[in-house]
């Protein structure tokens, strides 16, 4: 079952001097010692300046936990990232090189996570720096809440709460703090902090088989970050009571790790281990939120969601709660350029998300307001009339738009335009403003929108929507022929943008755009408007029957042969020649009448 | 071989919802519209003030995509994102509500990636919001470069191009631009724009099963981002021959999908597909940038590393190259608050990183600096006899290290410990400063790093260093018997800080601090130097043989039966007693010639 496990990387033995190299390409403000590849620090571009008047803070540890920590080095957060081979303790030697480069007269301070490779080279590199001259502090994180207190040098492990404590102690070195006060303000956070994580896969090393230790419908709970096993192994469960257990763990009364009771502050921090999407994180934050609200009787300060602390390609999440006070908040808010910091977090919110209530259409018309004048004008008529002739033509075209339909695709073109045409002529009696060209035109998308469906209902509404508000937004009350024509051209315009279609592909555009420019033809040569129509008219039925000998460029019908295609013209096509021709036959037949 | 997916949420049917409702928590900033789970709408909490004299840029589309778009929701950027379920289109109603919430007389510009459905959507909800007396405009984004061009109605696929030309609409309506100008320049980045994908693994749509199409071994290339397969397998490669490919592709001259030439300045995009650490993408970054710079001649100004438009849980990636000209890289630049635009990628860069150099010590004194007195002053004399009779103490206490090391762990203690011994007296003859105590001992812990290994070795460093630190910072020439007690007991705690034992831990500590404890009782109790540490070393001896009685806590000895641990004392334990008693002794000695 175990197979080497999939990578986007070169040499597995590479991999933590690649990420460097990729890292300093991406953020201008970084820069890495020389050394390579002993020495793998990372550290802040600008670093000379702030070493005369500011505390160096300093973090690192085994690599594989990405953005942890060089993504964290910047200007109000760490002045240096030691960074060692993947799960492995940074050698003395580059723990000392990073001290020496970025610790001036201030002094630096060494933020270690606790596990004994990390304590002991940073221990060593700290005591060796000093015996140089440097004044070093290190303070010790060991933030896991998953195992029982426990007897011995190994302690609790460091995890995701140490990068609170780093942005803290980043800050308050920031501020000019002492050394003493930056260490003492670290050490303070450090014992605030609670964390315990999730794993629903275990992380695969470099160039290593991937382990099938959990198997499926299987969860790992109070894991490190090392690929180590978890506390414990349990069915998966929904996210929400994974969270639950996992904030009763950190919140112990039992083992009493942090700190925290009903009624104080805290900041909630997901983060995700290396390969959990953005939507599972938030989803668990989601949830995490309320829970420490309603069950556990704390106000949630700040929450910071995403993956900074991670194991390689693990999938699954921490979670850190940190008592919160008025000086931690503002460590934690203060302004740094440490490129992985999340940014837009901050500030207090209110105690629950007012949904922004929804909006009411900007159209004063409202569905119920509209109805059919009592008295029709001139333009009312043949509206009326066009519209009429036009959809009975399609309901009397049914049966062939079907048969054609079937022999090139599920054969329900008929039925489906008889639908929104039976509808237009339903809803016109009822409601249309028929003198008010814009609007009808409109409310005719309306009616084709509410009962059409597939995608022949959306651009006939588009069809209809986008001449409507070209009428309305360069039309008064009766509108001339050649505004018509330019609506009908905006409307082609859109169905072919949104559709995506041109003429050719054997749709219902081979029908209007020569009908289109036949119209503006006739009417620029001063054609009357009654004959430029009936003429454009016929330029639809040629271009509807030119769609036998067009291969079809998407739908069902694009896997059609071209030697069937050939027997029958696009339904879609002849669907709008046929409505367009009645009315144009309808207007001709209206004013012949009249004349 | 295919099973349920695993995946952290609840409802598979309500993943969109609670992620947003888990976005808003973290992010103060955002707010969505009321309307779930049908209108599912990240907007700007500060929506209302913008609308007043800007342009709104919304985008949207499938969820599945996080953090995109409603991650980047902010000022600067998106005025609204609208959700559609997981790989679906978003309804025509919420695309019109988001418009009508969020635009205000300046109009509205909606980014839409080039998908039939979002095209269809976004284009019926712009023609009914146009027919409502709004300005919208829309620009269609297909910046995909992975398949050969196509005629026909789909086009290339929107991917994580649209990301820039999203940052480019927000930051150009930011500046007050027009409707018709901030679409004009969105419309411009669109088509300055390629993108390719690769990846490892097929996503997993929640609560579906987990594909195996991709087996080991096996990568897709130029992939959609909805599980669409790609558009050829191929076996996994180095990321180095990945980027290659992918970068060619883009940059292809045949398809001429991007108006990109030699001597053109260009910005990167590396982005995870959902499921890829940071730190593959961060080797990625690393290759693509020299590739482009040396094998297609252009300037690299941005690199953008990070998951901004993913496919759920897919691992991979997506190479974007951009043509940059100062306008866009002006609005790429521009300040946003959307919470996850990347942060720290501003500002031109230098063609090549320079290596920052590693420092030098600080410490004046090298290696070859040092060197033996001519002349012994009395306390270099006495600091030779004590050291020689220690580490001859060691040399003859070897085998039963060995023996008593043998019975609870793997028997080497003697030859390690005799490893430094050795070590100390060879470099004491030859350069050892004995007239300067401070130094002499951080040299001895020079000496011990240099051979000892092992935590042994650097826990007896880190003894010496931290006692050399303590002497140099607090004593001048002769270094006085309080001193001395001082600098041992800042030694101890050292050792116990970075070592993680305390008192009764069965290691060297247990001869340690007893000494430590009985030197200072001696001295404040007023005893001559001399007695006082013959009687802490018999504390030592004392203690050490207390061992025998205690439990291990660490390391392999932690593993053996308090039986079989009853019958050897701790051999670290033993070996300090012994060196310590040793160094007293002939202080002892010395003294009683010299009276």
């Amino acid at each position: 079952m175990a197979s080497q496990g999939k990578k986007l990387i070169n040499d597995p033995n590479a991999v933590v001097t690649e990420f460097i190299e990729g890292l300093v390409e991406t953020y201008p403000g970084l820069q890495y010692l020389d050394g390579f590849p002993e020495v793998k620090v990372v550290l802040r571009a600008d670093y000379a300046s702030a070493m005369l008047d500011k505390v160096a803070v300093i973090s690192g540890g085994g690599s594989g936990h990405e953005p942890a920590h060089a993504g964290f080095v910047g200007e109000g957060m760490l002045s240096a990232a030691i960074c060692g081979e993947v799960f492995t303790s940074p050698q003395v030697d580059a723990i000392l090189s990073g001290i020496r480069a970025v610790t001036g007269l201030m002094g630096c301070l060494l933020v270690v996570t606790n596990y004994t490779g990390d304590r002991l080279n940073f221990g060593l590199a700290a005591e060796q720096a000093r015996s140089e001259g440097y004044k070093v502090e290190t303070v010790i994180v060991g933030d896991d809440c998953a195992l029982p207190p426990l007897r011995g040098t190994a302690g609790r492990r460091g995890l995701a709460g140490t990068i609170l404590v780093n942005k803290i102690a980043g800050a308050a070195a920031a501020t000019g703090l002492s050394l003493d006060e930056v260490a003492a303000e670290a050490k303070r956070a450090s014992e605030m902090v609670g964390t315990m994580g999730v794993a629903l896969s275990v992380c695969t090393l470099p160039g290593q088989v991937t382990s099938d230790r959990l198997g499926p419908g299987k969860m790992e709970l109070g894991l490190g970050i090392h690929g180590e096993p978890g506390a414990a192994v349990a069915d998966l469960q929904p996210v929400e009571v994974v969270v639950s257990h996992v904030l009763q763990e950190i919140l112990s009364p039992d083992t009493n790790y942090v700190p925290i009771t009903p009624g104080n502050r805290v900041v909630l921090l997901i983060n995700g281990l290396g390969a959990t999407p953005a939507m599972e994180l938030m989803i668990a934050a989601g949830k995490a939120v309320p829970q420490l609200q309603l069950e556990h009787g704390l106000a949630v300060d700040r929450v910071y969601t995403g993956s900074f602390m991670t194991s390689l390609d693990m999938a699954g999440f921490s979670i850190s709660i940190m008592k919160a006070d008025e000086a931690i908040l503002q460590y934690l808010d203060a302004a740094t350029k440490a490129p992985h910091w999340p940014v837009g977090v901050n500030g207090n919110r209110p105690p629950a998300k007012i949904p922004v209530p929804l909006p009411l259409s900007h159209s004063a018309k409202s569905y119920e307001s509209l109805s059919r004048p009592q008295q029709l004008s001139e333009q009312g008529c043949l509206l009326e009339v066009a519209i009429e002739a036009a959809v009975i033509a399609i309901i009397d075209l049914r049966d062939n738009l079907n048969e054609w339909d079937g022999r090139v695709g599920d054969g329900d073109c008929g039925s489906t335009m008889c639908r929104g045409a039976t509808a237009i002529l339903e809803d016109m009696k009822k409601h249309y403003p028929l003198n008010d060209a814009a609007e009808t035109v409109g409310e005719i998308g309306s009616s084709i929108r509410r009962v059409m469906g597939g995608t022949s209902g959306i651009l006939y509404t588009i069809f209809c929507k986008a001449a409507c508000a070209h009428l309305k937004a360069n039309t008064q009350s009766a509108v001339t022929s050649k505004q018509w024509a330019e609506a009908l051209e905006v409307s082609i315009a859109a169905v072919s943008k949104y559709g995506g279609a041109s003429a050719g592909f054997r749709t219902l555009l081979d029908a209007l755009i020569p009908a289109s420019a036949v119209l503006q033809e006739r009417l620029n040569a001063g054609d009357d408007p009654c004959t430029a129509f009936l003429l454009s008219s016929e330029a639809a039925v040629a271009g509807a029957e030119s769609t036998r000998h067009m291969q079809a460029q998407a739908g069902r019908s694009s896997y059609i042969s071209s030697d069937i295609l050939a027997t029958v013209p696009d339904p879609g096509a002849m669907a709008a020649a046929s409505w367009y021709r009645a009315a144009a036959m309808a207007i001709k037949n209206k004013y012949q009448v009249h004349e």
